[in-house]
């Protein structure tokens, strides 16, 4: 089962960050794409949820020193 | 002969940009110090103009994707 979710996620601001955010959550397993929106601070994320949990999608997220709003 | 700089960077943002800096121009034969100021933008280097020019330094910084002004 695919779920797509759409995170609001502060203190991205440049390249970067992009590229943590994607990087990191895009290798957990069970995630199939993540696409960081820097200008409006929103991360699209598809997922299959009996794989991978949304706790540890944020998780991984918070990890990288982002905050899920 | 050590010099002393303090250039005016545009663009960084963040730790990430504040490492690829530092540690970009850090890593070049001839510089003793580089220390990034996010907030201000500026960035002192301590440099061998004898090993490294500031012509060279500014080219690595700009590689990096930022604009010194």
């Amino acid at each position: 089962m695919v779920n797509q979710v759409t995170l609001n996620v502060q203190g991205m601001s440049c390249g970067h960050c992009v590229s943590s955010v994607e990087n990191s959550v895009g290798k957990l397993d069970g995630v199939n794409e993540v696409k960081v929106h820097l200008e409006s601070g929103k991360v699209d994320i598809s997922f299959e949820e009996d794989k991978v949990s949304l706790e540890v999608i944020k998780e991984t997220i918070d990890d990288q020193g982002y905050d899920i709003v």
